[in-house]
C-alpha cells in the first residue's frame, strides 16, 4: 500500500489508538517538531500540493492559496521562517519546507463573503497532512506567527486571510530540541472520546453507534 | 491496501488526475448527490468519526461536534432532513446517514475566541471523507442548510457554530436523480492548475517545483 513503508518511521505512542480500520496514512499522522535535515523532493512537494488541491471546497471555490519556501532556497526560507513567532522558530527552523496558507474571503462567483473560507482551506490542510503522512512525512500547522509581516513580506492581497503557518519533513531526533519541548514529542497522542464530540438527537447526547 | 477494493464502485471520470503518488482515498474522493440504499453499519460509522477525532487541531482543542442521524431511525432522520434546503433534501433524502458538524467558538482553555474553529471542524471533516473513501463510501457536504432550524432543534449552544450538513453513504444510480443533477454527477472533476495556488516569493508569483 502507499503508506506501508512509513510505519517504522514513527514513534510507537504517536499511532492514534483508535478503529481498526482506520487509514493508515490517517493512524500515523502526527505534528511532530523534531524534523531531520532530509530534503524533500520537489517531486513530493508538487504530491502534497496537488493531494490538497482536490479538496472539497464550498461551491467547487477551492479558496485555498499557499505560498511555500524550501531550504534549498535559503534566503526564500530565512524570510518565512521570520515570519514565525521566537517559539515556533526555534524548532521550525530544523524542518526543510515552510509554507503559509491563505484563503479567499469572498467567492469569486459573486463577490460575497465565503463563511466556508476557513473551513475550506482547512479541509485543503488536512488533505496535504494525510497526503504526507503517506509518504512517511509529517507537517506540523502552527498559528503562531504574525499575520501582518507575513501579509506584507509576501504582499498577500487584503481580500484573502491568513490561515495557518505549516512545517513539512520528516521525522528527526528529538534531543536535539530545546529540553521542555522533548517530552512532548515522546508523549503519547490522546483524544477526546466520541461520547464527548458525538450526538444524536440532541446537544450533549451521546450517539449510540 | 486499505482502499483498493473501492476503485470499482466509483465512475472513472470522478478519480481525480494528478500526481502518481496521491493516496488512494484521496484520488477516489467526490461528492456525489446519488446516493444507494446500502446502509452504512454502526460500526463503520465509528471508524468515520474515530478518524475525524484524530485530526490536528489548534492547542489540540478538538472543537469540532458532530450531530448525526441515520435511517434506522426514521424520525430521527427526517428531522434532521428538514433542516436542509429543499434543493439538497431532493437528493440527500436517499443517503442513509446525515450530519451536522459543530465548532466551539471559544478555546477550552482560556475562553478566548477561537479562529481556528471552522478550520479546524473543516479539517476533522476532510479526514473523515478521506477515511470514507477508503471504505468505499463518499461524502458530500453542504452549506444549504437553515442555521437558525438547526440550532434550536438540537438545542446548540450559541457558543458553538454551525458548520456544514453533510451525507454519508454508498454511490448509487444517477438516474434516479433529478434530471438537472444528473450532468454534474457524471461530469470530469476539474481542479485549478497549481500555477494558480502555489507561490513562492511573493504573492501570485508560481512556485517553480
Amino acid at each position: 500500500m502507499n503508506d506501508s513503508t512509513t510505519a517504522l518511521e514513527y514513534p510507537a505512542n504517536k499511532l492514534a489508538i483508535g478503529h481498526a480500520r482506520m487509514l493508515d496514512a490517517i493512524r500515523h499522522r502526527w505534528s511532530p517538531r523534531a524534523y531531520s535535515d532530509r530534503a524533500v523532493t520537489s517531486d513530493d512537494l508538487t504530491a502534497l500540493f496537488d493531494a490538497a488541491s482536490w479538496s472539497a471546497s464550498c461551491f467547487g471555490e477551492e479558496p485555498w492559496r499557499f505560498i511555500v519556501a524550501s531550504k534549498d532556497k535559503i534566503e526564500e526560507y530565512q524570510k518565512m521562517l521570520g515570519c514565525l513567532v521566537e517559539f515556533n522558530q526555534s524548532w521550525a527552523k530544523n524542518a526543510p519546507v515552510l509554507f503559509l496558507t491563505v484563503t479567499s474571503k469572498n467567492f469569486a462567483h459573486n463577490n460575497k463573503p465565503n463563511g466556508y473560507a476557513m473551513h475550506d482551506v482547512g479541509m485543503a490542510l488536512a488533505t496535504l497532512m494525510i497526503q504526507a503522512s503517506s509518504m512517511g512525512m509529517h507537517a506540523h500547522a502552527m498559528g503562531g506567527f504574525d499575520r501582518d509581516k507575513a501579509r506584507s513580506t509576501y504582499n498577500i492581497p487584503e481580500d484573502y486571510d491568513l490561515g495557518a503557518a505549516v512545517a513539512v519533513g520528516y521525522v528527526g531526533d528529538h534531543t536535539l530540541l530545546p529540553e521542555g519541548m522533548q517530552k512532548t514529542e515522546l508523549a503519547p497522542r490522546k483524544r477526546k472520546p466520541l461520547s464527548e464530540t458525538l450526538f444524536s438527537g440532541t446537544w450533549a447526547n451521546p450517539a449510540a453507534l
